[in-house]
């Protein structure tokens, strides 16, 4: 006889676990169900004790860590949630040591690769690979001047790029967050995925998106957080490489600068003192007003608003409402309103992770590039 | 007072050590002297045992597990050596758990994202990246008819492919092994620096280098290895999708396909079965000449060895002596042999590892795309 579902006071439970999509292929775990409960298996018998470790305060798997039970045979596992959609960092603790559990990919974050869910929300869908025409994303090796090293670059460029040949595109500069990489924009934030079907529904220009590392020391530089250089490689290094490399448009109406949190900051440190070569400018969940000052924060660029507006064609500010940061990023629209800088802001639910700043850049694309080129 | 360092009897561990080029961006550890030993570090202090696994039987770190030493903080390390140059998976042993040394990147092997350790050869650059033009690595995703999926190609283009927008490319195809994937080939293979060095020096023709993951199991297909679609895969989805979205040479002179290990396998198994698209065969390290039979193996391509003389114009087998397959591959060389069928056999010191599949590139490369286009 079989149990009528109707009457199980946990149907939810019973809900297909499929593989999270962020696994390495044809691992079942970590698996998601409908209902966002996430299940993680690992395989440790001569473990103590494993645990389940969402990295960070802010983190959509919650606070953790959570325990794994284990199983005679020595697989430990753990359900937990339901957990909010998008894209998660996490760890596994062995014995309170922060390992990579074998069933995900790894995702260049907290310094380090670590693990990562990626848990569906049906109702979006513009991060997803359709059939649509694709970009590539091309790995793009360079010496730079500033560092002495080599560097490379994940540059996509959009369906259509390679047969073309005769068309040049404008260029956006997307840079990631403190700790993560060059790759974070496609590997956790689908970045490729987003402008293929903003270009494919005509909603967002075709562009080339450029991705590099946003740390960068001067040579024989030690010391510091790691990067002092950036500004410098960016103006002196990157953007003449892909000029020289890539079929861009040059002009400052064809280029444009953003980024999340660290890269916010450094989007508007670059971007604002540099407007003879930007003219679009996005903050992602970035540093806010703290000891804004009209008259001398960013250079002073926003003392005349008329000039500034004459100049800029978009700077775009969004945060998350549950983000530590949300209230700087409010009060910076506020004062740059104050100022009279024109300026969209952007504020949506959501906490300082990859969900937010996907949904960012999908509402910052289409507004980028309208104007005629220079 | 100094201690003279021309007294101390372990002068030569006084040798300067230095970051491992696959270390992550920063990370002091693992490093490397000239000695090729190696310093292994990680923070652990509520582990009871870490060690340092070499995966896989044919290591060039040694045997293993290498025990780890706890310092009063909670720091283990340990310094094995001198090891063998080149590309070595490891994984650190925490409490009997394989997991990722944070320092180390993460390369797909084994099935999963293992640490890894370049330690270099001061007699070998040929795979280093040097001051020559790069050739950019592209992600290019595309959909399987034969899978259902949605699947990525990593496409090396040779340098000058962005500019010279009439050149066409004859295109070489290069398989992984088992448990790698389709990054395999330019993260621990550098397969992208050695065609840059080779090209640059007019020792190859410029080419196009497509590699993608050996793995592919036809829409609900459950069971097996999970590569038995791959033949299909390539000929109907891969070969026609490369053709259309870069601007490659199609005759059969000008397609090559190769491999290590498993892909070396299926590098024979696809070439020889369609010599109306290739020209150019290479196994690296591959199965050997377990049951060879002239007149049925391989589809009875080699009964008729004029034939297949005339067609083929590059078949290319090579192994290292220290390899557990030699024996097979110097078996299969010789029934080549005397089946009158021409080929190359390049035998060489060196395992089953990617120290020989580099060189065995670096070698091969050079023969390809000899004749005149058809």
């Amino acid at each position: 006889m079989r149990f009528p579902l109707i009457l199980c006071a946990c149907a939810a439970s019973l809900a297909a676990q499929s593989p999270a999509s962020s696994n390495v292929r044809g691992n079942a775990f970590p698996s998601v169900d409908s209902a966002r409960r996430v299940i993680f298996h690992i395989k440790a018998p001569t473990a103590q004790k494993v645990q389940v470790m969402p990295v960070g305060g802010s983190n959509g798997l919650g606070k953790g860590p959570f325990d794994m039970t284990r199983s005679e045979d020595g697989l430990w596992s753990t359900t937990i949630g339901p957990v909010q959609p998008g894209f998660h960092y996490y760890w596994l603790l062995i014995d309170g040591v922060p390992a990579n559990d074998p069933g995900s990919e790894t995702y260049f974050g907290w310094a380090r690769q670590s693990s990562g869910i990626d848990v569906p929300d049906p109702t979006l869908t513009f991060y997803e690979p359709k059939d649509v025409p694709h970009g590539d994303v091309s790995i793009h090796w360079y010496r730079s001047q500033v560092t002495g090293k080599m560097r490379r670059a994940y540059v996509y460029t959009p369906p259509g790029y390679g047969a073309n040949t005769q068309a040049r595109y404008p260029v956006l500069y997307l840079q990631h967050g403190a700790g993560e990489s060059e790759r974070g924009w496609t590997a956790q934030g689908r970045a490729n995925f987003i402008l293929d079907n903003l270009i494919a529904e005509g909603a967002a220009k075709p562009m080339i998106v450029v991705m590099e590392n946003g740390y960068a020391s001067r040579r024989d530089e030690t010391s510091g957080r790691g990067n002092e250089a950036f500004p410098d490689l960016v103006m002196q290094d990157l953007i003449p490489e892909i000029d020289k490399a890539f079929r861009t448009r040059t002009g400052r109406l064809d280029r444009a600068i953003a980024g999340l949190s660290m890269g916010g900051g450094q989007a508007m440190q670059i971007g604002l003192a540099n407007l003879d070569r930007f003219a679009g400018i996005g903050s992602f969940s970035g540093a806010g007003a703290r000891n804004f000052d009209r008259q001398t924060s960013f250079g002073g660029v926003f003392k005349d608003a008329a000039g500034f507006n004459g100049k800029v064609k978009l700077l775009w500010i969004g945060c998350g409402r549950e983000d530590g940061l949300f209230a700087g990023s409010a009060a910076l629209h506020k004062a740059l309103e104050e100022a009279g800088a024109r300026h969209v802001w952007y504020e949506s639910p959501g906490l300082h992770d990859w969900q937010v700043w996907r949904n960012h850049l999908h509402e910052f694309a289409p507004l980028l590039f309208q104007g005629k080129s220079e």
